[in-house]
């Protein structure tokens, strides 16, 4: 866990046993890791990106499902604020994602030669080369913006208003007195709700037709309108959304139920979801690319080989994330508290 | 069972409890087969040319396993001829079968759009339309003269010869003496001798990297050297060669193992490895074609996805081959005679 931070620790905290004092002494934990990253900035740039973009989530899903205990509105205007810097901080990394991924992949299926285009192993292998000479441009000046837009932010009067915001965090929040009951009982049906909503959002997933291995689901439509791969694996992110927004729940509870095994079990089902949007992104990468003018047939056909596979790598990510969703989607409270 | 041929009939046969009398029974039923497709061609060619496709490679694998009871050279010629004869008319079935595999993939891939080129649903379906129309033209043409080669053959003095040869197959068969033992204790062992080549070929597959789902194996190396893809392939069509031989020798047996379950499954793991095939042909058609000059990169694009979708067919038919394989893989003759 990280230091409280030390301005917070000079007021008066509420009692570690009510819901509103661990709810504070968890924002407390993350306003300091928001603040000490900001310090980092100067050494470790990327590090510190990293560890705002980790604490702004998780201020962000705390104030999202204990938002009863805490005046709504205040927690509303926060946590849009926090949105708008994680987003932002979330672009820079996820073009570096794409890239790395699709660099990967070409590798493979280059096998190993795309690194090296004067091998001349003929058109295809010429192809493959090109198609990431393009990728690597797109994507790294698609990167090199997002991170420009990333250090203006960091210099806005926007920004000063979030970090002060945060720094009074856990010493100024505003509870209400439904926050002042037992831990316990307060918090746990919260993170409930929280489980329940990302059960709902499950239920709507095709997870039979998923669990058969190669379905082809994913590929469906991969030649079609760019919106209906979208439109396809829009359930797939929602449900992502709520696993992240569960996981970071239940680190709330965690001192109330220690060690839960449920929580690895999550993590490992959202991340199967994160690695479903990163190779959705990757396909979406990929046939972007394709639309660039100009492009020989050779740069194409890779880049639609590229595509298909990350397609493929979408509908894997799926099929993992049926198998292990099966050890999850147990009722709440034996989800956390199951051995 | 098809009825014997009249001429067949006409001359004594050797005891139907002996080895050779079995297998001159089978070798006779099959004769009849194929002559029987030669009548029919007039009526219905397509169902005329299956026919005689199925018997010939039943009468060359059935020469190929039983082999020690014929005259070796005898054998030889015969099935040297009949494997011309199988080439030649499996090839326009391949083209078909290519085509038919590569729309009805192309329609999934566009989700129902790319039959339909004046929809006009942007650059990506226009692309995936022109690469249907191309591998159409392009594979079309190759059925068109692989058929004409097989019109060539019929009429040739070389065709006419190995039909002759047939016809006289079951009476003129040339026993060696061992064919005149018991059934059962000749014939066994030569069929347990097959289905042990198909267990030394199917031992060098890498059954448990194909057993894990979504592997990527199939398609490393896809935007490498086309040959790479052939060279990881051969072990799988090895098998698929060793399993129809096996498939063959055990309706030799038939009579003596009765309803012998394994024939089913090992039906369905050569069924999975004509797919692979399929598949993998498919792959290359689409690779083929997309190394056509002056195809626009949209086309070229398709052409790519294309490819990969059915190098993970690749993959999903080594998948379902492992499945079955675990099923099928128990030593002789318990594979044959277990409930």
């Amino acid at each position: 866990m990280a230091q409280r931070h030390p301005d917070s620790a000079r007021l008066p905290a509420p009692p570690e046993t009510t819901a509103g004092g661990v709810l504070a002494g968890h924002l407390g934990d993350h306003a300091a890791e928001f603040l000490r990253a900001l310090r980092l900035r100067g050494e470790d740039e990327q590090a510190a990106i990293a560890l705002l973009r980790g604490s702004a989530r998780r201020i962000s899903a705390a104030l999202h499902t204990y938002e009863a205990l805490v005046d709504p509105g205040w927690a509303e205007t926060l946590r849009g604020e926090l949105r708008w810097l994680s987003t932002l901080l979330a672009r820079e990394h996820r073009y570096g994602g794409q890239l790395a991924r699709l660099t990967a992949a070409l590798h493979r299926l280059a096998d190993g030669d795309a690194a090296d285009p004067a091998a001349g192993r003929g058109p295809v292998a010429v192809g493959a080369a090109r198609a990431g000479a393009l990728l690597e441009r797109q994507l790294t000046l698609a990167r090199t913006r997002a991170h420009s837009a990333t250090l203006q932010a960091f210099g806005s009067a926007r920004f000063h208003a979030v970090a002060d915001h945060v720094a009074l965090l856990a010493s100024e929040l505003p509870l209400v007195p439904a926050a002042g009951g037992p831990a316990g009982p307060v918090l746990l049906p919260l993170a409930e709700r929280a489980h329940q909503r990302l059960t709902e959002a499950a239920a709507a997933l095709p997870l039979s037709a998923a669990g058969r291995a190669y379905n082809a689901h994913a590929t469906h439509g991969a030649l079609a309108d760019p919106a209906a791969a979208d439109q396809q694996d829009a359930p797939w992110h929602r449900v992502r959304a709520q696993a992240r927004l569960c996981r970071y729940a239940l680190e709330v509870v965690d001192p109330l139920l220690p060690g839960a095994p449920e929580a690895n079990r999550l993590h490992a089902a959202w991340r199967a979801l994160e690695r479903h949007r990163e190779a959705a992104d990757a396909a979406s990468a990929a046939a972007t690319a394709a639309r660039t003018p100009r492009i020989t047939p050779a740069t194409a056909y890779a880049l639609g080989v590229l595509h298909a596979d990350q397609r493929a790598e979408v509908e894997a990510a799926r099929h993992a994330f049926g198998r292990i969703w099966q050890s999850v989607a147990v009722p709440f409270p034996e989800a956390v508290t199951a051995p």
